[in-house]
């Protein structure tokens, strides 16, 4: 089976192609570098030095004798997308290139416009491809847990049926997002329905919750093959963050009360539930949702946990909450589809969270202190970008 | 007051201004004439001729004494708004600046994406524009009852109580939009909604239904006054063009079983919805969704009133739902809080119908019989553009 992993450069899109290529599947994958661009413009680096994308694919070929195909280009450039398939005629689509970080599209207007635009058209572009080119396409499209919000009653896995005034039917889950970036994901999820109504389309939506870790079985073959660690307060996500704040001694930052719930999951767990959906491919015409986390945590429980694996007595700080989000809310995610295909999840622990301390404390010197605080607030509608000195690359 | 109406050389965007502009209060209107260029792309026209904007706005001053300012350009350029916005500091703004046709957004993938993109980004503007110089402003913002699609259950308007597991919530309603087109303004909603959520802006979301007619008490005061009339069967909204078709003695074309049901409304409805909302703003934060529309009538009811209202025995044919539509459906939309604000409705009579029929008798040798066939479909990713000759302008 040949599989093309759009994104592929990116913190999960390159461990993803390792792993399918590792477990036999033909892979290639798509960028344009716009995750490294934001590293320029935000003035920040992955803690991990991470390589060209050339030299991890010709470094994975050295290490295991396994090819992977590449094409540089952008999804919103129609021409660039349908050539690629025409060219590697994937059997699946593994859809992870969109700007996907929620401060980043919070900055200003222009932020908010560029996450919306390139997200969506170049979704509706790859939409187009499949449907002219082969609807026998699989879509597996990275969604976000964030696209439900933190509704009163329990969220189920895209669908919900609804009983109102003695009627009934199953109707798309109510959405209610909390930045620029995750009504994109909205966005995206409304015109892959759509898609898969009309053309009779295959697409698994796939809502993640917040990815913690960064190393997998194949990243770590090769340093060349190390995916990126982000801890900036842009593109860094919590639990990968509080481990490096653990790791450099300074304060766990906890935004507003800390009793923010969320799903959560191991990279690993990423690359098993990818390779599940592409496995078990969704009908023509339907679009199937999975929710794809293994376990929630208060932010509260999570700096808890960081705190109790770091070896120094490391502080843990409340500071303003830069988002409007509730702060206490009910949460009661719904996720038993992918483990009903099998999933087995590697919970967190503190041996894994020791794990990701320890990754960080290597790379210690490389950490920009000033990067880790939040600059941009969804109260304002023009919020600084992160100006500090980056770490060498 | 001071109000500024986007899209305010349009089908409804003009008879609103003159409305408007009537009931005293002070109007500008906002155009970048793109419904003009649509016509010159697919090569038809207003079967009855329309004026420039600026000889529509010189007569309106001749004829009543009343001044409406007017600027030209594109809400997609986001000075143009911001600049327009400081200089006119209207209380209100009536956003009609869409692309607004679904078969339009079919046609191909360029039009999708420009149809998806011209609508959310020009909103997205919008919002940081109100947001930075004024969040008082109260945006008045139209949407469609196609964001609904035909669920199994009521409508309501804008969202819904549900009872889940034991637990309740009050949720924005499922959306299961039915084109490009509709999935556009959904996506309007939703950020619209987060943008009144963390801003504290004021917006009245008005899912209109199908409107019909196309004079009103101050277009008929001047034939320079007149506004649009669509028949085509990429612009025409399907009563105003069955009225075409009885005006031209050609039979009134029901796509599919003709049972689709649609809320419907006259045009000068919209002109007092408009008001009723301007004069009973949003609340701060608030996203406030009313469901403008007067009555429900399946295509088959329409198609047999303008029958017996055409003096020619008129045929009625079904033809092929270009569409992806449910044939058979539930239908019940509510619509009492319009009524409820004081909308003294004018209900669909033969009379109305006869006097729609009569306008388009009057312009009989204007009508392209080519263009009202449709040529759009759904499940082609690909529709050739209307190619007929268009009337003389």
């Amino acid at each position: 089976m040949k599989i093309l992993v759009l994104g592929g450069d990116g913190y999960l899109g390159w461990p993803t192609a390792l792993y399918l290529s590792k477990r036999g599947y033909r892979v290639a994958v798509v960028d344009n570098f716009l995750r490294r661009h934001y590293d320029d413009e935000m003035g920040v680096n992955s803690l991990v030095p991470i390589e060209k994308l050339s030299r991890r694919i010709s470094t994975w070929e050295m290490v295991t004798g396994l090819k992977i195909n590449s094409y540089v280009g952008d999804l919103t450039d129609n021409s660039f997308i349908y050539e690629t398939i025409k060219d590697f005629m994937p059997d699946t689509i593994v859809h992870f290139a969109e700007q996907r970080s929620a401060p980043y599209s919070m900055i200003d207007r222009d932020h908010a416009v560029h996450t919306q635009v390139n997200n969506v058209v170049g979704t509706l572009n790859l939409l187009y491809a499949i449907a002219e080119l082969n609807p026998n396409i699989h879509l597996v499209k990275l969604g976000t847990m964030g696209e439900y919000g933190t509704p009163n009653i329990d969220i189920e896995e895209g669908y919900i049926t609804i009983e109102h005034n003695g009627r009934k039917d199953v109707m798309p889950y109510p959405k209610q997002p909390g930045s620029f970036y995750h009504l994109s994901k909205v966005h995206d999820s409304h015109n892959i329905l759509f898609a898969c109504r009309i053309w009779g389309l295959k697409a698994t939506d796939l809502n993640q919750g917040v990815v913690y870790g960064q190393e997998t079985d194949e990243t770590v073959l090769h340093p060349d093959l190390a995916t990126r660690f982000d801890y900036d307060a842009v593109f860094g996500t919590v639990l990968n963050r509080f481990c490096v704040q653990a790791a450099v001694g300074v304060p766990l930052t906890v935004y507003g009360s800390g009793n923010q719930t969320r799903g959560m999951l191991n990279i690993r767990d990423t690359l098993a539930c990818i390779e599940l959906a592409i496995l078990n491919p969704a009908e023509s015409g339907e679009m199937r949702v999975y929710n794809q986390f293994t376990e929630s945590f208060s932010i509260n429980q999570i700096a808890e946990l960081v705190k109790e694996c770091s070896d120094d007595n490391v502080e843990i700080t409340k500071i303003d909450d830069p988002r409007v989000e509730a702060q206490e809310h009910y949460y009661n995610a719904k996720h038993t589809k992918l483990m009903d295909l099998g999933l087995l999840p590697h919970y967190l622990s503190k041996d894994i969270v020791k794990n990701i301390i320890n990754s960080a404390i290597k790379y210690a010197d490389r950490v920009d202190h000033l990067a880790i605080n939040p600059t941009v607030g969804w109260r304002n509608t023009k919020s600084q970008l992160i100006t500090a000195n980056p770490a060498k690359n």
